[in-house]
């Protein structure tokens, strides 16, 4: 009975969920329109002269822009509309969707109409050529990590006999990361716990067919820090590679879980059942990183190796009434070795995330590359 | 009459911020009190081992950087109590003073206790020694920008006909660039609007008696992205250099004007009346960045010399009810010569703004340093 129950809540939130992602183009034009008011207003009509090709180009450009992630997000979501295919806990019915296109007067939260944006700049991170500039120096800081405790698989012979090493990657978002350990011959496990993530990764991964199939631009939100008139409006093409084609070496393959990484995780059957986790810009998401390092030694085999790569910015610390633990980054080491987690080497780099590389304003990270292994005892 | 009123909301207004000056110790150690519930939860009992010393440093060394920075915001505003040699709007009557002190039941408003937070920041950066590293490359690049239009001046000889160049800085915060100028030979009048500013700024610039004899702890209000555990409980000296020591060059001097830029020198008896005008981190701080602009260009005489450093963060951005015009940078350049301001040269360099150098995440620009001459005609 209580599961039953849980099951109707979750499916409740993903329902909220999918719901905020088809109202994206109302709400987008409703920012375009608060644009427009301002730039009408009388006060500006002397510097006319000045302002407007600017009003132009809000109207034109930003008219397309909200048009082209429309269409993506939409299609994204029709994937998942009455489609037997589909994981369960991803399947929208197609009277809910219908009734929601015809509602005008739903508006998502603010929340999520941050995390709807958020997801286009995700895909423009993990999906597009551009993005490589944030995502290949970090996945080839972790490629080095694992290589150096569990040595390199030739992707051209892979692991024949099956015995691929198997890696888990909690936090795992759109999932670019996870393919790439299977194509380098891994066998990879996503986890993930928001319904934003799962949906459009499961999209990304599974049903994409062709190279730039997509457009989506991911920087048309913000107004601030552009350098050139044009930067804000600027479409990338996803995706830069079609998981559905690539030709994995022997052995490798890739899986995704949905849940909670400590409540699914923790658990004793999963007990060193991993030969290596890799947290990416993870271990700072949930309510204790302490748990989160307890759970990492939990799930790995001994010998088995801990790569971590991010800073520790804490998301829960600015939620008053949920529980939240920060520790600094010489006390999650010190936490991660009580666990079992010997430090074999930390190195610090400089990452950005999600962050427009054309702006004037970098949200740069001085990451921390932690490689450490499951002792025997 | 209506400047009577004018003025009795500006008195409102300042006491309303000195208030919640006077309350930061108690809004500090509510932020304590929440900290420390979250490590006394249940949840955590298990994780006694690893979190007991963590619970220990932010109950002793929490508690003392609370006092630390109590101590000088107190003792700045103590400064301006029936302070009669005080700027008018900056004094503060014994009685509403002695009333706040007694009332623990006052709480400001989160706006204002994140402004008194930013006020300890914004110490950092314009008072320390550790501060430097953030202004004196910003520094060095105006002074160059200044020199290339307006020649050098020998510090030694100064200007002692008198004519020291007249160089406005508007959004000058707590004042360091205009002392900087003014001992560079510079006539500089520094101008704010913000009351926290203006307050902190008189302050440290007439009310500090020797270098280092104010303790401040800038980083201690944020948990995320501390690389060692005491970084963020770190007190940093201030000020580096007591401005009431410096011997000035001939000729040089500088003063402080209180008022919006736009209103107080969009006026036409300031038109001309400027050898230079100095925007750092300024020009995206207003409502209507177009009108900024404009206005410098009245300000400057013909060859008169703009220099900009900073970035496009427009400030209002995210106001929904109020003007906001944001420019891409491309857009700011062609505004500025549509007034006369005709461009030199532009250069981007790199710049943190009141950010830790030790965390684990950096806010960081890439700043525009534009140069551009006020045309004759």
């Amino acid at each position: 009975m209580a599961s039953v129950r849980a099951d109707a809540e979750e499916s409740a939130t993903f329902l909220k969920i999918a719901r905020a992602v088809e109202a994206y183009e109302r709400d987008a034009e409703r920012l375009l329109a608060r644009w427009r008011k301002r730039l009408e207003d009388a006060s500006l009509t002397r510097y006319a002269r000045v302002l407007d090709a600017h009003r132009a180009r809000v109207e034109t450009r930003g008219t397309a822009c909200v048009r082209t992630n429309g269409e993506f997000l939409r299609k994204a979501l029709e994937t998942f509309v009455d489609n037997e295919l589909a994981p369960e806990h991803l399947r929208i019915p197609s009277d809910a969707f219908e009734a929601w296109r015809r509602d005008e007067t739903f508006r998502a939260s603010a929340d999520d109409v941050d995390k709807v944006r958020y997801v286009l700049k995700n895909v423009w991170r993990d999906w597009s050529e551009e993005g490589k500039c944030e995502r290949t120096p970090v996945y080839e800081a972790i490629f080095q990590g694992l290589e150096e405790v569990l040595g390199t698989i030739d992707p051209e012979i892979g692991n024949p006999d099956g015995e691929a090493p198997r890696v888990l990657v909690p936090g795992c978002g759109l999932g670019r990361l996870v393919y790439e350990l299977a194509k380098r011959g891994y066998d990879a496990q996503g986890n993930e716990f928001s319904y934003y993530m799962l949906l459009f990764s499961s999209f990304m991964l599974n049903a994409t067919r062709e190279v730039g199939e997509l457009g989506v631009c991911p920087w048309m939100h913000g107004r601030s820090n552009h350098r050139a008139a044009d930067d804000m409006w600027r479409e990338t093409r996803v995706p830069d590679e079609v998981p559905g084609d690539a030709r994995l070496p022997p052995g490798a393959c890739m899986s995704m879980a949905a849940g909670d990484f400590a409540a699914v995780y923790g658990d004793p059957r999963e007990s060193g059942a991993w030969d290596a986790v890799v947290t990416c810009f993870f271990i700072d998401t949930g309510h204790n990183v302490v748990e989160y390092l307890e759970c990492v030694a939990n799930c790995l085999r001994p010998g088995g190796v801990w790569v971590n790569f991010g800073p520790l910015l804490y998301h829960w610390e600015e939620y008053a009434h949920e529980m939240s633990v920060e520790l600094s980054l010489d006390e999650v080491l010190i936490a991660a070795e009580s666990f079992g987690l010997e430090i074999r080497r930390t190195r610090t780099a400089s990452a950005d995330y999600t962050s427009d590389p054309r702006s004037m304003h970098r949200t740069t990270y001085a990451c921390e590359c932690i490689v450490a292994v499951k002792r025997a005892t």
